[in-house]
């Protein structure tokens, strides 16, 4: 089972690729402020796209979000995870959902670490060493949903 | 030109179709509580798409939205609007905005107009006689871009 982890955000959008449990690769996908928002999302749909059929994705995993902190970014973060649920569906890919607090509970033991945190323990405990937030939210997202499937 | 207004949400999407400021078509896509979110986004996608195949549309009027009720509605909205700016930069169609303030301003002179007299107004003013509230919006919004270009 390839599993795609995906961090959604019109600036970063970070992605993580597994091959059941084991980490393949992870990256992120930056869109320019100066271009109109369409043609962002366009471009992480593209970006995304290629990765999809690349790797023959099985399974999305997002990370659910209910609160924002302001209601510009909701706009934004909704707007692109819109067109990563249309990937998915277009694709025939199911999509699961875990929450930023169960991705810090699961990685770290704790709901509330800081993102520093989740990626000291990527790093220590997985041996991925990454330094971009939204990448590591990514492999973060990814880890913690195969951590959770072998509980099950 | 052919504009395409729409008021989007994964419930219903109103659409309206006009040639320059003739009004020639409206509609609304709905889609089914029981299917999941991304299969809701792709049927929207794709009935919108036919649409903008079927009369070329040049430019896309969408409603702006900065505040909501509820975080919920913010998330479902944003995510079905992210679909509709993918569509527009896929089709190379330009993109502008309304704020739904802006729209009932213009077609009934009162910004905090409800929406039963807004469909008055057009019924009255424009001969366009809808029932449904979403298919309504976006005939307004399209009657409300043509009445601004013609003041500019």
């Amino acid at each position: 089972m390839i599993i795609l982890s995906i961090d959604s955000g019109i600036e970063k959008t970070g992605y993580a690729v597994f091959k059941d449990k084991r980490y393949l690769k992870s990256g992120l996908i930056t869109t320019e402020k100066t271009l109109a928002t369409e043609k962002r999302l366009e471009k992480i749909y593209n970006e995304l796209k290629k990765i999809v059929r690349q790797y023959s994705a099985d399974k999305i995993i997002l990370e659910q979000l209910f609160f924002f902190k302001n209601q510009k970014t909701a706009i934004k973060v909704s707007q692109t995870q819109g067109i990563v649920l249309l990937l998915a569906s277009q694709n025939n890919i199911n999509v699961s959902y875990l929450t930023p607090l169960q991705i810090k509970q699961i990685i770290t033991g704790y709901g509330r670490a800081d993102k520093k945190a989740v990626q000291k323990m990527i790093k220590l405990e997985y041996k991925i060493d990454i330094k971009q937030d939204d990448e590591a939210d990514a492999v973060a997202c990814g880890l913690a949903f195969n951590l959770l499937r072998s509980c099950r």
